[in-house]
């Protein structure tokens, strides 16, 4: 299904979810969908937080288990707690949703490229619609903050992940892209995440989406032992 | 009411919910409760978060009104969302909440002190539960945020504050405490929060609480004009 042998263009399919490519697609159309992760997707959310563990050389932290993302996500609506995009990408157009949430409605978009993308894990990622097959790309994870000089809540960004072979094409930027449309429509005042103070290319990426980095804060985390240590706090 | 003309110890008022003093107390006790903030104290809550802009010499990022706090928070039960918990106190014993959560039993805890507490803005700060008058002197609001490695939730705090004649006392400590106290509760995996870098005594102090300071994160930020400009972004 990947690039490495290209589908026809769609003009034979009408699809009325997907506006048609205005000129013929020469080279390589990659169409792609950002639309709300549901339960049925843990298995690639899983996988997908362990290759961010690998890329970011901390798999010593990773305890994550389908089990146990499975009984602490989605159980509440979409926004109103741990949120979860995925991006979906198939070199033919994506079928619409048979279940679309009425929270969001989903982004579609179309890439050329040049170049094939040879996805070597499509088999792992790859969800079924009917006879359609589309691959996972990316995810990002979200939530509501709050600020109280605002009075009002904000999305904080917990993880945004595009793998390996997907990346440097603009498919990072898409997902936090939605999560920033997604605050606005819903009135809140900001968007925040953090990000390495080494990673230089990430903060010019990010000072390029109109981030602000805050150079004076520092996290603060009480975890393990140490936070189990207040189970019996008399305050 | 406050300690400039302390009542006698309580012996002659048997309060259930509180244990009396194991020994006659000498000085000025100060009874205290941390209890979830309702509705109803969303004027209190307002004149703190202020406070703390004043404090932080911050009043230009201060644009919350009771208004837009009513509209925003207590939105759903105590611990899924916005929470905040209000520190009360009292230098008589602190009657029993009328309609306790089901979520929280109050934390209370009895103080001593050498020096009588004088409160120039108790009455600005005044809880009347029928001929009871308390004083709220601090507050803590937090959210749940989420480890992906960890695959479980945690709180992030967003505020931690205690109006200035009650520092130094321990009730920042006995806020974040209860924090910790019903993370551990909760199952979750971490509790988490912000310092500025050159707030040196915060950050002794978070460390001795048990709390590491990452060194290598820095806080992104989208807001403002920056971020309505996502408002029609294809993504």
């Amino acid at each position: 299904m990947a690039a490495a042998a290209p589908p026809p263009p769609p003009s034979d399919v009408p699809e009325p979810h997907m506006a048609p490519l205005e000129t013929t697609p020469i080279g390589h159309p990659m169409f792609t969908r950002i639309r709300l992760a549901t339960p049925l997707d843990v298995p690639f959310i899983h996988k997908l937080i362990h290759q961010m563990a690998v890329f970011e050389k901390l798999t010593h932290l990773f305890s994550a288990t389908e089990s146990s993302l499975s009984s602490t996500l989605f159980l509440s609506p979409p926004f109103q707690s741990f949120t979860i995009f995925l991006l979906e990408v198939s070199s033919s157009p994506i079928p619409p949703l048979l279940s679309p949430s009425p929270s969001f409605t989903p982004i579609e978009k179309t890439f050329n490229f040049d170049l094939p993308l040879n996805d070597l894990e499509k088999d792992a990622f790859s969800v079924h619609y009917g006879s359609d097959q589309v691959v996972i790309a990316g995810f990002v994870l979200f939530f509501p903050n709050y600020s109280t000089f605002l009075g009002k809540p904000g999305f904080y960004v917990e993880d945004l992940f595009v793998r390996e072979c997907y990346r440097r094409k603009g498919f990072g930027k898409m997902l936090l892209s939605a999560v920033a449309k997604q605050a606005v429509k819903m009135g809140y005042g900001r968007v925040e995440w953090v990000v390495l103070d080494w990673n230089v290319n990430a903060i010019k990426f990010y000072e390029q989406m109109g981030a602000q980095v805050l150079p004076e804060w520092r996290i603060c985390r009480l975890t393990g032992d140490s936070l189990q240590a207040y189970q019996n706090a008399n305050a």
